[in-house]
């Protein structure tokens, strides 16, 4: 008999409870990231429908036909094309069935009308399997725990080996740490890798550019690999060479708010007070019109989730989630510092997975 | 006064007589390749709002203050958040607007509406953008010819290097060529590395895993890199080791249904067709039923984008249209081959721009 991973079946019945209370009669779901985290599929076509009643339809195409049998051994899947109404055209009679609202693009929702019975009516539901997946089961903790160290590692072992230095472009370091995530089991990185130096580390959303680093610069490295489906996302910055006094005020003052937003990553904080755990610090420093953007998001199956510890983040922390603290100053024509954990909200208190060093290091 | 491209401006200049055809008052645009597309901006927040009439309205959010400037400097850009409200409330009267029905979520369509003045009608629109998109220009032709033959040489210097070889992992050789590629130029894959040998090659849509590479495999390895907007696509299997009479038997096959494609793809030619030059030779030789996919698409600013060379492809083969030829055999238990080019079509003939051997290479 296969093994069969019980997370799968429990997230659904969570999702079907859910419908029951929204008296809605069937869920179909066709953003990948939500099929993979109900039923472990992987692959890059597919649709579940999910029913209050707990009955459960899957549907890929031929390419995948291998796959889904070992992906998912508790659930026979139908091979078909194209996949979503395929499932739908089977639902007769009155019901009605919710389509995932901020997925599915407006010409997939009239295809998906047509191929209805007419007795059937779609209903746009928002956020129901991410509502859930913001709190993360142990095996997600584990998986994010592996994926962080093993970004984590990369970073370290480029310090150990003087690969972050002067002389050295952008892209290179980019190319560089890319490489070492990628040997060490990364599938891809988890956004566009952000190596901003001198005056670009000014701007937050800089790329990697032919930019040779030089003696007085900082350097901002922000980054995440992507393995098993889970995410990784962390940011340092470093000195090149002795920085001058405004480099060493405003890193110390980032280190200062990233601590307390660490620090306030506990059970029961509204995420408003994350924020301002971080806000509070660089504002009474006189730095607070240049940190331009919010304290954090969840990571997880995607790299920014639920929650938003913003300025006007809703609800507050609860065992399970994770969230990114990283507060910056970014002052333009002169430069910037980020730094940028990933923590797991625990009832013991903020477990930070992304590990390696904080202080002000020169390279 | 600032430079500015006129390509953006002509391409604008159709989607407004498009409009008028259609009576369709403005196009909102917010699928960001498409934006892109229209103005040059490149930033990750931007919407568009085109009018029959020529008008025309910019929007981003203040991180891309500076960007948009220097990228779009022939439109005032508002700085602004929400983007796609904020360009739509400033409509008013009884007009229809489009909104791209492809790339706008039901979520987003629904506050959108809400967004609107009430004389205003909303009117879902496909493919308006991608159409003129089909049909490359000068400019883009040298920007895909350049990201081709930056990823070409990655693989090229790999071979001289003897980088791919036995007893190397799939992995390795993966993120080896994504590191020259990174360095070389490229921003990012254009989609996940295949790099698939022994009894994987037979997986059209294999990854890259720990496997070591043995004497009488055959490897296939698809990549690409992107850069500037722009996207590669290409595909070598090569034999490792002597290979054997089967795996000489199917790639020769493979090579002159590859040969076949690249000869059809010429001005004129249905896209039906130009499946057809590759599928009758793999039928032809016995092999019809292992050759599971279509035989290419067009590549663009999407990786994947029109033509369609498949079996039900619409349309023919027009000037400045790319196309992949990419027909491949995979045999279950036994092993496969794909070889795949980026053709641009010219009245002059196919300009092939993955400029790589295509004769059986034993490394």
């Amino acid at each position: 008999m296969a093994f069969v991973d019980n997370r799968f079946e429990e997230r659904r019945r969570t999702v079907a409870t859910e419908l029951a209370e929204r008296r809605i009669d069937k869920l179909l779901i066709t953003h990948l990231v939500n099929l993979r985290y109900l039923t472990g599929f992987s692959g890059s076509n597919g649709a579940l429908l999910l029913g209050a009643e707990r009955s459960v339809a899957l549907a890929t195409d031929g390419r995948y036909q291998t796959q889904i049998a070992q992906e998912v051994p508790d659930i026979e899947a139908r091979i078909t094309r194209p996949v979503a109404p395929a499932l739908l055209a089977d639902v007769d009679g009155p019901q009605r069935v919710g389509i995932e609202a901020d997925h599915l693009s407006v010409a997939e929702f009239e295809a998906l009308q047509k191929a209805c019975d007419e007795q059937v009516t779609l209903v746009p539901v928002r956020g129901l399997v991410e509502k859930q997946r913001r709190i993360k089961d142990a095996g997600e903790i584990e998986q994010l725990a592996e994926v962080a160290e093993l970004a984590a590692a990369a970073l370290r072992g480029m310090l150990a080996d003087g690969a972050v230095r002067v002389g050295r472009t952008e892209r290179e370091i980019a190319a560089e740490l890319e490489y070492r995530m990628r040997t060490a089991g990364s599938e891809r990185t988890s956004f566009d890798t952000i190596v901003a130096s001198g005056l670009n580390s000014a701007k937050p959303h800089h790329g990697a550019e032919d930019r040779e680093l030089v003696a007085g610069d900082l350097v901002t490295i922000d980054f995440g690999a992507h393995a098993r489906g889970y995410n990784s996302d962390m940011t340092r910055t470093y000195a090149v060479g002795e920085p001058d006094d405004f480099s060493r005020e405003i890193y110390e003052v980032v280190q200062r708010a990233q601590q307390a937003g660490v620090e306030a990553a506990i059970v029961g904080t509204p995420l408003v007070d994350v924020d301002a755990a971080c806000r509070d610090v660089i504002e009474a420093a006189g730095y607070g019109e240049y940190f331009v953007h919010s304290t954090g998001h969840g990571v997880g199956m995607d790299v920014h989730e639920e929650p938003a510890a913003s300025r006007n983040g809703e609800g507050e922390l609860e065992d399970g989630m994770t969230v990114t603290i990283e507060p910056g100053i970014y002052v333009p024509g002169r430069g910037g510092v980020r730094i940028e954990d990933t923590v797991v909200v625990t009832e013991k208190g903020p477990r930070v997975i992304t590990d390696l060093g904080r202080d002000l290091l020169v390279v």
